[in-house]
C-alpha cells in the first residue's frame, strides 16, 4: 500500500471532510435533555445516509425506552454497521457516540455551538467536533478513501455508534453481551476513538480509564419556592441542607472524605511508578488547557497520577436553586445537588454507592433538618486496564509513527468510557485499544469545544493506517 | 360620605379593574435581567396612560445609568403624580413599584406567569398580581371611583411609583432626600401597599420591616470549564470551595455562624414581648402557606419573632455552575454563590457586610485554595419600625374596620422594602404606614404568584374608606 499516496488523497478531501462534520455538529443531539431527543434520532439517521453511501451493511438497533425529565423516551438507535466479511482478514470493531453534551451559547461559546466555525488557528469550534463526532465520522472517511483510491479494505470493520454515551450509556451493555456471539463473534480487536492527547503535541495510545459514579442529592422541605423575608428563619431551608452535605464530601486540596472510599485503590507498585517518569508532559500544559495555574499538585507526576490512579470527586451543580443573573430573594423549595465520582481500580461501583449512601444518610440525621433526602447513582461504570504488549497497541503505534513520526506515549485517562470495559469482558477477554484524534485542550464537556483541522486530517490517515498495519501484524 | 354606594360602585366595576391587572401582568416588567429592560420601561409609559386619563400631573423622573449583566442600562423612571393640591387638606404620599421578579413557566408555574388567570377559587393568577401591580393600581382604580360618583377627592394625593425595587431600589433614595423639599414637601404622611396580611383571613397593619443585605460570592479559578473526567483532582474546583464557604454561614436550624452578627440585635423587653400573646397565627397557616410542615420552630410566638425580630440568612442558588436537568460531567470555572442576610433593628449595614466579609476572608484563607473569592454586597437595605399611636396608624385601622368588620392585626413582617425607612427619614421623621392588600400565601417571589379577587377589591374599598378617614382624623 502506498501511503504517501493515501496520505494526499487525504489531503486534498480535506475540505469535504470538514464539510461533513459541519453537517453532523449542526443536529445538536444532546442526549441528556429530553428536549433535544427528536435531534438524537435525526443524527442516527444521518449516519445512516452514510452508511448507505459507502455500503456498510448495518442494522439500527431499537434498544426501547427510558425516564429522563419526567418523560417516557425513546432510546436512540445503536447502529452496528459490517464492512467486508472475508474469512482471511482479521476483524475489528470501532466504537463511538453519536450524541453530545448540553450546550448554550449564553454558557459562554464564543460561537454558535451548533455551528461548524474554524478560526484563524485552524481549530474547528463546535459542540461534539471532537467528542465524538469528529472521531466517528474519522473512520466513515477513512473508509471511503479506500474506496475512492480503490484499494483493497485491509481488515474486516465492525462498526458500535451510540447515541447514549454522554448519559450513561443506557442499554448498550446489554445489547453487547447479546451480540457478543452473534454480531460481534468474529471480532479479534476493539478500537476507540473517544479520548485526546495527554497534551497538545504528542499523539498517544490509552490503556486505561478511570470509572464513574454520578449522583443527584435530592433535597425537598416547603411545597414550593418562599419568600426569604417571609419565610426565612422559620423554615428548613433545603439549600443549607444541600451546602452542608456539599462540604462534607471532599475537601478543597481534592481528597474525598466519604470513610473507606480510599480501601480498594490498588496499591502503587514500582513498575507502575516507573512508568510514570518517562511520559512526555509538563505542568504548563495543564496550565495552558485549563487556562489557569490553579493546580493542586506542584509537578507532573502527582498531577498524573490524581487524574489517572486516583478516585476524585466533583461537584457540578445545584437543579432548583436560583441560577440565574441578579439578585432573587427566593428560598428553593426543592433542590438537587449533583455531583461524581471517578473511580479506579479495583473500586467496584456497588460499593462506591452504598459507602456514599451509608456517609450521607449519617451526616443528614447529624443536621436534623425535617427536609427530605434522597440519594441517586443515576450511573455508573467501572475502571478498566489493558494489556499493552498486545499486538494491536503494537500496531497502532507503528500507525501513529507512520503519521506523526513519534513514538507514542502510552497513557491513561481520568475519563470513563464505561463501554470500554464492557466490550472487553463481553467478547471474551478481546483486547480494546483507546486511538485518540484530539488534543487534551479540545474543550469536550465545556465551552467552546473544538477539534484542530491538522488532528481529524491526520487523525482520518492514522485510521486508515491503522487498518493497514493491524492486518499485516504477526498476531502470535 | 356614603360609603356603601361607594363600595357598590367598586363592585360593580370590579371586572374593569381585573382587566387592568391582567393588561399589567402582561406586561414582564423584570428589574433584575438586563433582557427585560424595555419591558420596565413599557410598564412605566402604560402607568403614565392612566395618569393622563385619570388627570393626575405627573413627572417621570429620569435617574441615570446602572451596570447590570455587563451592560450599561438606562434605570427605569421614577414616577412622580400629584393629584389634588387642596391647601386645607392633608397630603397622603403613596409609594408602590412596577417592577417585578423573575418568572419562568419551567421554574414549575401551573400557568403563564405573564397572563392574569383566575381560577375556581378566584385567584388572579399572575407575576406581579400581588407584587405588586395589584396594589399600584388599586390606588388609581380608587382615584377612579371618586371620579365616577362625583365625590370630592379627599386628602392631596402624591404619588411615587419606582421600576427597580426587586432590584435594590437604585436610585430612589437619592431623589427622595432631593425632592424631600420638592415634590413632597407637604407631605402629612406615607403609605406603602407592598406587603401581606399575616395569614389568609385577618387584615392587618405593619410596622416593622426586617433590612436586607445580599451578597454575591464569587469563586473563580480555571480560565473556562472543564471536563470532570480529564480534570478532576489536578485543578481546585470551584464549586468545592463555595460549598464549603456555604456550609460556614448557617446551621440547618437557622441559626447564621458569622461571629458577631447578632451583636447589634435589639433585646427582646416585655413590652415587646407581650405583644405577641395576642396576634392571631396559628402554625397550621405557616404550614398552608409553605404546602409543607417543615418549620423549624413548634410554637407560634417563636415562629413570629424569627420571622420578625430575628436577622436570618438565605441561600438562594448558584450562578455558573450546573443547574440544568440531566448529568452533566463539568467542573464549573466560576460559580457565583447567592446568598443574603435579613436585618433587623439595631444592625447596621455596613458593619454586617464587613463582619461577612471578614469571616468569609479567613473562612476562604483556611481552604488553602488557589482559586480566587471575590464578596460583594450587591444591594443593602436597614430595617425599619414606626410608630403605631400615630394618627396615620389610627386612620388605617378604622378603615380596616368598616371594610373587614374586624380590628387588624400589628404586624411586623420578614421581608425588606428599604424605601420604607429612606421615606421617613428623608421626610422628616413623617409616619410612614403598610397597608397589605394581598394575603400571606400569595406567593410573592415564588411561583404561581397570586391575589385573590376578593383582596384585589377589597383593597381599593380599603384604599378609599382610608383616604377618607385621614382627612377627617384630628391629628392632634
Amino acid at each position: 500500500m502506498d501511503l504517501e499516496k493515501f496520505y494526499n488523497h487525504i489531503d486534498q478531501n480535506q475540505d469535504l471532510y470538514v464539510q461533513r462534520l459541519r453537517e453532523a455538529v449542526a443536529i445538536p443531539s444532546v442526549s441528556g435533555d429530553a428536549s433535544y431527543r427528536n435531534d438524537v434520532f435525526r443524527m442516527g439517521d444521518w449516519l445512516i445516509g452514510i452508511f448507505e453511501e459507502l455500503g456498510i451493511n448495518y442494522k439500527a438497533e431499537d434498544i426501547g425506552t427510558h425516564e429522563l425529565d419526567g418523560q417516557t423516551l425513546k432510546l436512540p438507535k445503536i447502529l452496528l454497521g459490517s464492512y467486508g466479511n472475508d474469512p482471511n482478514k482479521k476483524t475489528i470493531l470501532v466504537y463511538g457516540h453519536y450524541d453530545v453534551q448540553p450546550a448554550l451559547k449564553e454558557d459562554g461559546w464564543g460561537t454558535d455551538p451548533w455551528e461548524l466555525v474554524e478560526d484563524s488557528q485552524g481549530r474547528l469550534l463546535g459542540r461534539g467536533s471532537s467528542d465524538d463526532k469528529g472521531p466517528i465520522i474519522g473512520w466513515l472517511n477513512t473508509i471511503e478513501a479506500y474506496q475512492k483510491l480503490e484499494l483493497e479494505f485491509p481488515v474486516n470493520l465492525k462498526i458500535c455508534f451510540e447515541g447514549m454515551e454522554e448519559s450513561g450509556s443506557e442499554g448498550i451493555d446489554d445489547l453487547i453481551v447479546r451480540e457478543a456471539k452473534g454480531y460481534f463473534k468474529d471480532v479479534d480487536c476493539v478500537t476507540i476513538s473517544d479520548n485526546y492527547w495527554l497534551g497538545t503535541t504528542k499523539p498517544c495510545l490509552t490503556y486505561g480509564l478511570r470509572g464513574i459514579s454520578y449522583f443527584k442529592l435530592t433535597i425537598s422541605g416547603p411545597g414550593r419556592d418562599l419568600h426569604s423575608g417571609v419565610f426565612g428563619g422559620t423554615v428548613h431551608e433545603p439549600m443549607t441542607d444541600l451546602a452542608h452535605l456539599f462540604s462534607k464530601l471532599v475537601k478543597a486540596d481534592g481528597h474525598i472524605l466519604i470513610p473507606g472510599i480510599y480501601d480498594d485503590v490498588a496499591k502503587l507498585d514500582e513498575t507502575e511508578s516507573n512508568t510514570y517518569k518517562t511520559i512526555q508532559f509538563k505542568q504548563q500544559e495543564l496550565h495552558d488547557a485549563i487556562d489557569s495555574d490553579n493546580s493542586i499538585h506542584d509537578n507532573e507526576i502527582d498531577t498524573l497520577m490524581h487524574r489517572w490512579r486516583y478516585p476524585t470527586l466533583s461537584l457540578h451543580g445545584i437543579e432548583g436553586a436560583f441560577s440565574a443573573p441578579g439578585a432573587k430573594t427566593v428560598i428553593p423549595a426543592k433542590v438537587i445537588g449533583k455531583f461524581s465520582i471517578r473511580t479506579v481500580p479495583n473500586m467496584d461501583p456497588d460499593k462506591v454507592t452504598q459507602l456514599v449512601t451509608e456517609f450521607l444518610d449519617k451526616e443528614f440525621a447529624k443536621l436534623g433538618s425535617k427536609n427530605k433526602m434522597k440519594l441517586e447513582c443515576i450511573h455508573d461504570g467501572k475502571p478498566w486496564v489493558a494489556n499493552t504488549d498486545h499486538w494491536n497497541y503494537v500496531a497502532a503505534a507503528k500507525a501513529v509513527e507512520k503519521v506523526y513520526h513519534v513514538k507514542p506515549d502510552l497513557t491513561r485517562e481520568g475519563g470513563s468510557i464505561p463501554v470500554t470495559l464492557t466490550f472487553q469482558e463481553a467478547l471474551g477477554d478481546k483486547n480494546v485499544l483507546l486511538l485518540p484524534m484530539g488534543r487534551g485542550d479540545d474543550g469536550a464537556h465545556s465551552i467552546n469545544e473544538k477539534l484542530d483541522r491538522s488532528n481529524y486530517i491526520n487523525g482520518i490517515k492514522l485510521f486508515g493506517t491503522y487498518l493497514h498495519e493491524v492486518a499485516h501484524i504477526k498476531t502470535e
